[in-house]
């Protein structure tokens, strides 16, 4: 989790930053990140806004932290994807059906977080870009692997590789995209997956 | 162009419709789209509220008026590739770089309209559909004459094809990531079409 070095603290007090960002979650996923402020906040959890800016400098680093969280999941699940006993091709696959479903799900049944995680992308906050990065990696990850096994071609720059796929991923992990395209999100995923695996065929 | 049957007239009325469209267009530009109410308009172009109903039933019609002309624009631009005496590889590749300059320079030099675009995807307006179905339907074409030409593999289905295609354009069409990716935008859509190219290779 990245927190802005001014709001770090010892053991105890990180327990209460935990729960802080689990209180702040939770209200923000019932009225919204954007109308709540940090006095909202403060009262609603029972502590002084005071207090609160000892462990968050402004909402936004709350509302970063909570990001890290929903971004932190879904890594997860792609990191198990990548650890799996699978071709680097099914890797690929699942981690593009991972993105969607996550997405799909965060929109669908969480569409606050959904608001603030599109927030984070617009406005280009730290965890979005982290988030970012790590996917890229992991791609990068996969592609090499893919390499190394004779499954994928070589002629093409890795990086030039790596971010075309990220880019390609876009309409089904941007939040407005997936928004505009949720009904043929499973179609989409399939199908830009096959584009990207034959544009990597040797 | 696309019109409400409600709001068709005659000969004289057309020459009057397109004045308004272009008024609406300048004001719109000036002022912006979400800003301005119907009445508004009416009086910057000298005609009474009534009247300009008699042409258009809403706001909306005139925004999708004026958003169809910046799509036919666009549109002219591709057919001008389309036809040109190039491979269809060079073709796709062109189709490319004309969506991004396009949709890069209506941000930087036409701020309010590239706004009109954004709501008119972002509403689903007829306009937005209409461009869609018309794109979607050049890339069909250049990749059936790749194919007749050898140049394209045919083991895909066209659907298929063309609908993967048209999800990677993406990020240098939708105004939302065009904004993002602005920067990086002729670098990403080279390596979006050198991707795409490679997954068509026979």
């Amino acid at each position: 989790m990245t927190r802005k070095p001014s709001g770090q603290r010892g053991p105890v007090d990180h327990d209460r930053r935990e729960q802080i960002i689990t209180a702040a979650h939770e209200h923000f996923r019932r009225y919204g990140y954007k109308k709540t402020t940090v006095a909202d906040l403060a009262k609603a959890i029972g502590l002084s806004t005071a207090y609160l800016y000892k462990f968050f400098d402004s909402k936004k680093a709350i509302g970063e932290a909570i990001c890290t969280l929903c971004h932190d999941k879904l890594l997860t699940d792609i990191q198990t994807v990548v650890r799996e006993d699978i071709t680097p091709p099914e890797k690929l696959r699942k981690t593009f059906q991972s993105l969607a479903h996550n997405g799909a799900d965060l929109f669908i049944h969480d569409r606050k977080m959904h608001d603030i995680v599109a927030s984070a992308i617009e406005e280009k906050w730290h965890a979005a870009i982290a988030f970012d990065q790590e996917l890229s990696s992991i791609i990068r990850h996969i592609i090499l692997e893919g390499r190394e096994q004779g499954e994928f071609e070589r002629k093409t720059p890795i990086d030039e590789a790596c971010r075309a796929i990220t880019l390609s991923l876009q309409p089904i992990r941007h939040p407005v995209l997936l928004e505009y395209n949720l009904e043929t999100l499973d179609t989409d995923a399939t199908m830009i997956a096959n584009l990207v695996l034959r544009s990597l065929a040797p």
